[in-house]
């Protein structure tokens, strides 16, 4: 299948994209699917590591915004204080966050046995979406083990859209959906940054979707409330103050709204956005630390990084899906077999 | 000039506007227009009232969402802890606040005199944008009399848009911009409600602007970053809780990112929304009172009327101001005259 | 043991206790303790069940306030978008989150096999501290049956405090601590209602702990940082608007730092408060419905009992827990021991 | 007078308090008082000026905690977003905020008459307390030129204490207070820092005080709300990242707390901390900046120095404050005469 910017969807921007379009650009993140596949089960798991080492002894800083909060997500109060991940972040179905948290956990203690005893416990990151319309989520498929497999599958070349992982089962604006991934390049003074966005896309009501065209598919399914949910995950490699870095996750919303999501009341709507650049250690090796910071007459530009890549991982979560039938036996159509038939040329 | 609407950019949506398309359709609320003009003055202040009686003794329940706080209004921090007005809301520009403050406590303390004597004070809320492109800010032309004439401008029919009241001086992605308003009905249950917003646009880079059919007019004026602001107010009769209510002003953020902004980091991008339904007394009269509050399950009407009318009020603003030279001589554009040159049929 | 108003350190305030001094003296409230003694195990359980119905149907009102977000508790962020409990409170140790979550759903799902599949899905509130210096943490202990069993175990008479329950491995300000309770009635208008707060105690420095006298017991134990975390969980019959239960809400820090504690880094500090008036119906008869609210000039009477209690309810936990041995060896010691030895009179 | 140390008030800590034990212990930071006496008139404003260069050019990283919002003060909703100070703090009456404001706009406009022009607008913060059971506060006698005067006023040496500034008119717990100030050295690495505080104390319900022996002296005053407020300004040279001097911040609601306040309905309870380390310059050299953050592991020590200078701030503001008689000619009592009666050696 066709990305949305093969498929003509992506209007020229003042920003270029990351050779691979994808949050896989910036240096060192890694993307682990694993995908479920059984009777009425059509679900996954979605890792991403963000860097190669262990991330509790290397914490990348971070920051969470709830667009939202209609979710089940587990983490968040403590990145939100802290600005660090500990653990890599792990996306799956909103039934499914136990097994992947003890998974988190587990695997955090192997590498670091002082954890919750000579040292603190470790804050394990899952957002989750629900794929309660394809994927029978009561049936509790996901295991710990199928978290460990994730997360030993994460590499740091292409990312695979679609269906797959995390996204298996998702829907969003009444089509089939899933992961989706953008990135931008982005020039600061004489140097080169990456900001790269993975979404799990599952919101949006049927016939609300904008495309950036202004045309708005109808994927002629029954009307139902905005209560699916979207995951949005920014990594980036650009030297920023806490603050700042809050300031660009917030800017997922608007990546969203572009889309025609007015954030519905039933949707659990989360952005969580990591740095690359001067990560925090679990024992600093001094009382200081120095870190950059971008100036910020110049942080418009990873604004607009994020707002796009949000937008434009979205549209390619519903173009690389192809349709499927859901739990009740209705298929869910695919926004590729839309376009087609709907072409403009 | 046209509106936005009359012009044909507005799609057909699932919620009709109200009669007038404007936030004074929400009954008992009124706006106020006083324009300053003068030797490098072009400038003003925007009255809303939220009805018609003591704003202090009655106040109206209300809430803020700061999307990115690059402002200096005032009197939000009251408003965020107890959720209520208790003036009028002023819309002036940013070295203006002072003297709008000044007149908002001179007027409720005339007619409270137990104000910072017998009872608690009186918390003003002023909003501003910087419209220093066309008005010499520092002349600091508006005075508290201005601010008065404003309050008593008041009425509760039409609405002007463009070029007035606080939106004289004010610019919107490269465009001449200022006050736009626009409307919905809402029915629910068997009853019918009106959420109607008036905003003061001043946002937006050049060049970003995307109207909802999905073309970006380019005003060709020199680039330069997003450092306006926008005020958004939003008015409603319908009942709703504390967190409801905060909730539906939030989704004034999707409204301007559907336009194309991404909340830049230069820009007060402030929203207020208020409620006519169960206002708060002064002094009550028990010790106990009982107000209404939706189902949560109807809520997302109200969202989506929030994200529509805040969009469809920009485009207002911007089709309704016409082309003026600024403070530098360079003419401003008028969207409505691009609309011409690029109409479609 | 006694508590600390039978061993004369709370002084006479402006507001009596309830019946009990205990949060199940708001009708309606139970607590349900699981206590698991083992080889290295020395934790628990304790859950608070906000009324004797389907708490998944009929919502409790509640508002979460996070005083300090070093912690890994389950299920806030819907708590704080929505302002509902869907399920009871669970509360257990760090690493025991995931099996109550899972318990929780489980049991939602069982009574309400709609969730998940023709509803929506069930958000499970889980809070935590850390007993590690006690209990062996990297055991995960606790199972989802514990879980189930502290639900079965919940009774609306006395509470059991001190080392009972999630309350059995804590420590606070180098003492003894676990499970406290207090509560204070409230007369309003004609009408009397009553706050209760149930508190997890495990946080504070050694030698940090001010007595309401002013004395500063010392447990002579080595000094090392505040990182335990403390959880406070409120209940009132008040009826509220969500803004003031908010507030509220946040009005535990306050009886913390009346203890001596300035909320530390690495301690995990929230606090939960719920209404049982008005509660939010699943699926409510009508579009709308009727809530009460107290006239905010009586709001100081529950900010003052919330604080209160909150300060005492950890005086109580420090109390009513004897001393005993940690993992390490070293005798925790028992606040009831140093008063006695410190006897005033 | 005597301060709250020299009373014997001040259980020793674990720091020591600064050479002055005064806000100007921080290195650069300048406190310009202005008392306004005449007909009715007893009020002023007091300047906190954190470095003696310009501070919209060289801006000093800030943040802002409201404790409880009930309060007017002018602007904080910048420096939540962007984390900096661009003008001197001013403290004074609820209403001479505007007077206030007007003057920091002018002084900065003259200072860099780019300011609205060619450069952006300038954010003046100014925080106020309602000191109208003493002064007049409806006769607005506070001028700009008093404003003017209490920045020229600035200087580094010795804090006047009480009745002084905008201390002028308060009254705190029943007693008559104001201006209050405390410092503590913290040594981290082998490196010293200094965190002081100011407060303007006008906060506290007759009876409610609790001195850190326990002791709860009565005013003998008629009982009203808590409707008072107070400011906790903050000035540290230590290194902190945005989240770490924010988290900071919030430790002042720790220091009122200790007091027995509760953070009362009525009362604008709000906290501003600002750091001398690596402010931001308005037009910086290059495009990105280094900064020093301390290690998480030693913050606990400046969330302690927070909590206690607040605490023994608002002692000193009541300690060093004579006896006088408000408005109504009633005579507000002193702590100092209150202390001597009732001596405990």
């Amino acid at each position: 299948m066709k990305t949305a910017r093969e498929l003509g969807l992506i209007p020229q921007g003042r920003l270029a994209p990351g050779p691979g379009n994808e949050i896989t650009d910036v240096a060192g993140v890694s993307i682990g699917p694993r995908s479920l596949r059984g009777e009425g089960v059509y679900t996954g798991i979605t890792a991403i590591v963000p860097h190669p080492g262990d991330i509790f002894r290397v914490k990348p800083r971070a920051a969470v915004e709830v667009i939202n909060g209609f979710g089940k997500s587990a983490g968040l109060m403590q990145v939100a204080e802290l600005g660090t991940l500990e653990t890599p972040i792990l996306l799956t179905n909103t039934f499914s966050v136990s097994a992947c948290t003890e998974a988190l956990i587990r695997r955090a203690v192997a590498a670091n046995p002082a954890i919750g005893r000579q040292t603190s416990t470790v804050n394990a990151v899952v957002c989750e979406c629900n794929d309660g319309s394809i994927n029978d989520i009561q049936a509790l498929a996901v295991t710990p083990a199928d978290a460990e497999a994730a997360l030993d599958a994460a590499r740091m070349g292409p990312v695979e859209q679609g269906a797959v992982g995390a996204g298996s089962g998702m829907t969003a604006f009444g089509f089939k959906a899933g992961i989706g991934t953008a990135s931008r390049r982005m020039r600061i003074g004489k140097r080169d940054f990456t900001l790269g966005t993975l979404v799990l896309a599952n919101f949006g009501a049927a016939g609300d979707l904008v495309l950036p065209d202004g045309r708005r598919p109808d994927p002629k399914v029954p009307a139902k409330p905005e209560c699916g949910s979207v995951i949005v995950v920014t990594a980036t490699d650009l030297p920023l103050a806490d603050r700042q870095l809050q300031r660009i996750t917030r800017r997922a919303g608007a990546g969203l709204a572009r889309l025609g999501a007015f954030w519905g009341h039933g949707s659990g709507d989360v952005a969580l956005c990591f740095t690359t650049a001067d990560p925090v250690e679990h024992e600093p090796p001094a009382s200081f630390a120095t870190q950059e910071r971008i100036a910020d007459a110049h942080i418009d530009i990873a604004f607009r990084a994020a707002a796009e890549t949000t937008q434009e991982a979205v549209l390619n979560a519903l173009c690389m899906a192809p349709a499927m039938a859901g739990r009740s036996g209705r298929i869910i159509p695919s926004l590729a077999d839309w376009l087609r038939k709907n072409s403009v040329s």
